[in-house]
């Protein structure tokens, strides 16, 4: 019987690729405004090799951009960039359709829900918060927590132990593969493949489910559930 | 002849104090709504003590009150209060009533603009980029060109220095009698009392001018010009 839903958080519950995206040009396109000598394309490229050594995540990557480019920050520029980053951010921050009524349907439903992620927990809450979704979840484990990441089975483990269920009891849901999947499946638990955020083209999750809408989850678990309608 | 105008930042183009109370208040409502079990009393005077103690620009004021009330961050808590803060500090930033239309005229009569804030660069670009002012001065001297602040003569000169004027050519205004009047006395420019962002109930700031509106300026110009209207 399934008694939890635990939801992997980036690119399952929102749009994280939409958002650095529509974060990153709006910036870019601000800095070039204030007067930065440089084609879209090579700063978007700077900025994404920044990403790639420092980790999505990095903070400071504009300031980093400077100092590689320019070898020192241009406050006047960067601001403009970061103001506009901040706003496109905010702007584009938004769970997936259908994500709020389904988790409103799953509590109804008396299922539990968690969110386990690789995050760090300010990012991780400062997203949940954002799109008021920090008081649907009993329990949230992120990066801080294990210092594990998935497919470890750590992070997986401390959020049976918080809902206090078995393996079996949970049904795992999120958007990579090779992380959420496999170590969800490892663990014990049931896997949905949420197709809606793949970014890798992923041919074969190895899922239980592989779902285009997060709606499809209501019916996923009636059927595991044989609940009659 | 005066052909610039140096302006101090905070309280003097944007009311600072209202925006830090504003933001404040709507993080410290937001944490207790998120379970933060304190009087509202108690946490605003943690978090004043932290900016007196780190400073009023300091970053990580959320952080630090966690780690001193709980001894760690409570990050569904803390998350809450900073989107609450992000959300009031846009909405409180904005320059004085009559600061844009002034800033128009004083371009139109040909003056040159600029700022001398004793802010780190980083946060003065960022306050003067949401309000769009960024492209207003020819010259903005932050904390982080000089090392230095007000009443030191070194950010007045470096100003005048990079406007090419001479300091009886410039006419100082800021809030801050013993930083920004008395500095800019010292270096022999001529000083205006923004008495509307006045926070220490100033008695006499042993200004040349004294002003409740930055509207007045613009006459203030065209008498030390002796322009008739």
């Amino acid at each position: 019987m399934i008694k939890a839903i635990i939801f992997d958080l980036d690119n399952t519950l929102v749009d994280f690729m939409l958002l650095k995206r529509a974060a990153v040009d709006a910036a870019v396109n601000a800095m070039i405004d204030a007067g930065l000598n440089l084609s879209s394309e090579k700063i978007k490229e700077k900025i994404n090799s920044i990403y790639d050594s420092e980790g999505i995540e990095y903070q400071q990557v504009f300031d980093k951009m400077f100092k590689e480019i320019l070898g020192k920050v241009d406050y006047k520029i960067m601001s403009a960039g970061i103001v506009a980053y901040r706003k496109a951010r905010e702007a584009a921050l938004k769970p997936y359709p259908g994500v709020l009524p389904a988790l409103i349907e799953l509590i109804k439903m008396g299922l539990k829900l968690a969110v386990v992620s690789d995050a760090p927990s300010k990012e991780a809450w400062l997203r949940l918060s954002y799109i008021n979704f920090q008081h649907f979840f009993d329990v949230v484990i992120t990066y801080d927590e294990t210092r594990e990441r998935k497919p470890s089975p750590v992070p997986f483990n401390m959020a049976l132990k918080e809902l206090n269920l078995k393996a079996d009891e949970c049904l795992m849901i999120g958007d990579w593969a090779e992380r959420d999947m496999v170590g969800a499946k490892a663990v014990g638990m049931k896997t949905v493949f949420a197709r809606y955020g793949d970014t890798f083209n992923t041919e074969n999750p190895d899922s239980d489910y592989d779902i285009n809408s997060i709606s499809e989850l209501i019916n996923i678990v009636k059927k595991e559930n044989n609940v009659n309608e």
